[in-house]
């Protein structure tokens, strides 16, 4: 398998997630139509990465497009959006669609997006080599966002979080968990994490929601979270990190009490929506413990951040809300 | 089986929905404890009728109660709320219950209500006899209100309507159907009729809702429902029917513009939510020719309308959005 | 010409203005389709009374209809709303029509109403026999209602009163003054008189609108008008009366810092929108000294009260804010 | 000493507190310029009876007069409001007063109100004979409301419950203990009770403030207050007990989970505030174990209620929340 | 006539519309008092160019100004504001004025700005010479903004479009259209395009608002305009651009669906409100086929943009909506 | 005493304060666990200064932190927040500590900051080295902000000039004055200054609150205070200035109409809250005619600004509200 980006810890830097030091890696006019691109996943394939890319036109109507990369930094994004086919269903209705997430069950690749069927809900789809893409039912009544698939199947059955919301711009929002038997049917809806108490962890007090696809480590699962607050001046969008029992995910073992990464660069401060830093993939390698980080910044472009995998869990063990 | 309750016409009146001369049939404090007593639903069963009474307590705490009756108008309602017993799951936490309905499909009773988990979703459980009660899975993810079961099957799986909404005093809502195979996961979720355009229907303009279960007639699903406007001075909830496809009932057919029934009786218009006629049960005898609708009026109390099955398909057809 | 209605002033009350004992003259279901008969104009015609009344159908559309009267009193409304023709101009739209009044000015009757066209604004239209009508162009842009026509024209032109506002429950309001040459363009807007501070007379604290058509007395137009205060629990209508300088009539002379009439009775307080005393005619006779009001109730009936045109005025002079 | 008002309980009713059977004793109207009389306060003195009462006059401008009464029930209210000398103070600004409540501490009748003072804040005055009034420094800073003092000094010092708020219709509100040496400043502000949980007292949710002067008992002091829930269709005020340690008033004992008493008659439920119960003052006779709570009913009128200490203490106690 | 200013496309670009270098032409305190300067508005003028500026004092009082420019780029701006004399009326109040648009009619410059006459209003003006100025009658009763002139007469009558509104930072508005026979009545209002659908193109959703006075051109008038879309942090304004029918401006012939320019730039992402880009003025060619477009960038300074006529038709007829 | 802090006016600025050339004097990661540092407090200490810091944690938990410099500029910041003793009481809950303020009264060091205890208030501490301190009753009921000492008695008694205001991100907000006896028990509570009209200085027209402690002038008190204007995108924070009489410190002589700063740097318009200047502190050498003024900039960073005294001082006086 191909390396995974990577950059060393600069020096004189003790942060347990570090910045690349050539973000943003994607432009917000990468694609001649786009008005910005952010918020979007990757995933390794064949001998190098594909990635699933929220790409806003200047229409700003939000859909999302297939792209692929040597060497997960430069991505060659497909300047149309993907066309579905009908999957386990023959009605793939979508209004819009945007904040993808891969991963790789089995036997192929599952895509999960906030699909707008009237209103946001969660889209699902699969494909097995990111040209064809085949939609599937909705997993979810609407109001819902941050769909986020374990990458195995948790006894027995697919396992999804999500983020119930409503129809706006939601000021409220707790990270849930469900179970489908057949990627069709959902239920034993459990509540996993919520918004963390104004007093103990204020950057996490308004909504927090699922970023990429859970890592399965020795401790369990290692979830990125984004968590967000309002200030007088709008929402402010961090990121934290959560570890998961591995046989009951809806358990939380730890979660950070301080957030590991938030807006602090020009590119994450100033753009269609100041102070973002919204994580929606992370590739890994366990034996090298690595992690390569993809987040938006701003809503409006990408961006790229490094860890290693034994000092995220041992931080988030030692500062535990 | 008995009679379900009636009254005729009164002289003089050309409405197709009538009020009992004797409304409110229960009233708040028909119990001790009890604050209100409203939202409720009935159901043949032996030789009378059961029902599924909402009981606000005195500390304003929802909670549902069985009762039973001989004539469904006289009621001995359980002073005790339900104790539910576990049924297709352990997990049976609820913070608060409310809005029940009841239907029987094949073999057992089905009670759905707006269950108290982590904010309002749909709660299930099932009962033989109206003494023991078995809960089961949340059929969805908060938020939703208003989850009506058909009474049977359709295309071999439970069929469920259901309002999406938020964690407050939602100012918007529309009607979805979703389907199950085995009541506890679910899935195919359609969007069956929204809130109509204030030009065309401004008293089911701001939300509806599911109200009884669904009566199969010739022409489809009958199916009464409530819509709510927003005036200057809060809600108004009224009632309105629709009728949809036998075996496609996310395809409406008819739908009332005029509404049914509109608060305009001091019960109605007076009470802990001034303005609210809010039904969740219908009894009806198709050989009758009888509708006996139950609503709760004003928060507070529960009347008794009457009506033709056939004379409301007629106006529904008649008056059609 | 025909007596206006009249009921001399009980025993033993004070007030300058008193209800009709047989309060409401037109319920909510005096037509087939009305859900609401209120906020409705009359004007002496032929040898009794026409009027234009604003009838809320079951699906809760707004419309104006015509209606005869021998007496004031007993009123014959057509069923059907009234279909208006070309005037000055052919684009007649009207997404619904709310709140009339009714003029004589020189050789016909204007009718001013809250026009629906993409917003509430001021419609406008003539008629010589309340058989035909024929709608004019819209006074101005949207947002707008309570327009009210001068009973002559001033300084040459015709003059209207209007209250700008937005496009929902607005929740501010002010009258102003404006002149046309030709009942098609309109100019010279003036603020005639605004909100008052909540400290000084909180019942007119949050908006205001003329009433009646205004009436010309020796010292002045006497102009009645609805003001409105924002309790916790809504909007609250009442009744209050201004004097405005005969020849330049955004001048205000004197204005009642006590209401005149303020929900009180049973179906002034309960209703589609509880608590709304909103006055919208007044037939008058000077020489009797003589005023009969004609208001909406609750938004769901219309009421009639009684003064004499002389203790009116010497209230507003003496309790003038 | 006069006895204070009675009325023994209904047969069959079992509530703990119970209506006057000729409520409400005061009407809207009793005074010529009233628009509405509610929210009083009374207090035994001389042969009889004093109180001050909140007359809002038909400009709705909010002002407090004094009042006397023989029995308790038939009340002389001074169609003057109450005017003011310079207590402790020469500022005594005021632009409105309202929701007054009165004690009597050693040798005078102390007062206290909502004063306009750039917004609502804490009001105190005093009095020897209900004729002269001296008003004093007011408590606090903006924003206040429901001020009430403590019969007696409590370690040496006067000590007021007082509830602290915002500006308008305030969605929010605890109950707060603060003391002061000399009626002048005050300091050593705690936290006594805060509005509970939904999920465990629903009806006061929103908000909660005091209501009579507290009454030392054997358990402690006996708190009357309202609390508050916001409905779809606004607030409803209704009223609660609780009992607060004697020597450390900000420690609560007991705390009734359900109300006493919530708006169900007409005269609550309907009014220029629908669904308001507000006590302001509580007569009580330990030896007889009596009391006798007044309340204002809808912002409209003045209502009576009555009930045993004995049993309110014991119904607290075991309906404690 | 002065060339306008202007400079080629960049190498590389191939946006439609696109900077100037050295943005932004104006700064914030290019004259002493000034916080601010944008949104403001240029018509060529004798030998070279004459403005009219909004320009903001470190009061944020909100006033305009005259100013002079050999070049269209280096201006030279009056640090006084106008001191209008009386116009076609007397009552020339104005609480503040803002956002100016200029066109020369016939024999003199026409001045239309947002006028603050008990809320925002068009207020209207005109100048021979840029140093008398005379203000007429405002336009409409409030709540109005970005009223903006035609260049000519249209059948007859002047032609002002503008954006109705309300009395805050309105969340909603269209742009209408009227006509005046005299500058001084004005009627015949149209409404001539709305906000978009959000799935539409979400960038127009919000409100829309008219900017530089329309140019004709063979296939109609050129209308750029600005677009707003509420994000969770905001409100952000971009350009767009119509076509309207040369003799009925009320029907658009053509909108485009892509935004032309959307705040990307530092000086249109950072300022007293971030993501904002307002045109109110475009110096045109049609034998150059040029454009030169003022716009205001973030509420703070003044900038300039380019573009080719034929190209934006060319790509307003190829993108539309 | 050791010199302020300073840097002479920049050739060519007018402005009558500047900043200084190397801000931000303290970076947002000045101590290891911040996420930012500002609205911070200094005072001549010693040979040097001290200074109280506001240091949200990376929890955005936050706290006051106590710091020493030898220059004013350079500081050493305490990584440990400042642990309180019991002083005048033993009730020192706190649920967070911001915005601190210190000021030198007699013997000791003052300090008020916004104190968490069931929602903001103002606490107090003393301290004689700032190792040890000593937290007093809070001064206030909740919620109140921006405490702020004055630096000697007045009329014998502490005065304390305060923002009430409410729970959340407060839209309104004035100035008040308090006496104390003994820093435990206040009252004479006195409205100085309000939020000033729009249309007068917008920038000051949402809220205002107090900044550095006052400075005894000739004049009278220098009072340096922030106004908040709020845009369509948020609010906006700037700086200005006010006179107060002496003796009579409720008294305003003068306050600037324009602002003396606002934000227009990158670091005052981009952070954790965009647009902010936010002043705590003023050294002051009347000698030397200098001030040097410590402000938040964005709520992220520490930033300071120069003036001459006597500059501020004919400036207030000729630009006066």
């Amino acid at each position: 398998m191909k390396k995974i980006p990577w950059q060393n810890r600069p020096k004189g830097v003790k942060d347990v997630i570090w910045r690349y030091s050539a973000n943003p890696i994607i432009g917000r006019y990468a694609i001649p139509t786009s008005n910005s691109i952010f918020n979007s996943a990757v995933v390794p394939f064949e001998n190098g990465f594909a990635g699933i890319f929220r790409c806003d036109n200047k229409a700003v109507q939000m859909n999302i497009h297939a792209g692929f990369s040597e060497d997960g930094v430069q991505w060659d994004i497909n300047p149309e959006p993907i066309q579905m086919q009908a999957g386990n269903t023959q009605m793939i209705d979508s209004d819009y669609k945007y904040d993808p997430r891969v991963v790789f069950i089995r036997d192929r690749y599952w895509i999960t997006w906030c699909n707008g069927y009237h209103g946001p809900t969660i889209g699902i789809a699969y494909t097995f080599d990111f040209k064809e893409f085949f939609q599937c039912e909705n997993a979810f009544l609407p109001f819902n966002r941050n769909g986020v698939l374990f990458p195995e199947k948790i006894n027995g059955k697919y396992a999804m979080l999500s983020r119930p919301s409503d129809n706006g711009h939601t000021p409220f929002g707790d990270i849930y968990l469900s179970y489908s038997p057949d990627m069709k049917y959902w239920g034993e809806h459990r509540c996993v994490m919520k918004a963390a108490p104004f007093n103990d962890s204020a950057w996490q007090c308004t909504k927090i929601g699922a970023g990429p696809v859970p890592i399965l480590t020795d401790e369990g699962w290692l979830v990125f979270y984004h968590g967000v607050i309002k200030t007088c001046n709008g929402f402010r969008y961090s990121m934290g990190c959560a570890i998961l029992e591995e046989n009951e995910p809806d358990k939380v073992k730890f979660r950070t009490q301080p957030y590991l990464l938030a807006p602090s660069e020009i590119y994450e401060q100033v753009g269609d929506v100041p102070n973002v830093i919204f994580p929606c993939a992370a590739l890994h390698s366990l034996e090298d413990d690595r992690l390569a980080l993809y987040y938006g910044a701003a809503d409006t472009v990408t961006a790229l951040a490094f860890g290693h995998i034994s000092e995220v869990i041992a931080f988030t063990k030692q500062n535990s809300l």
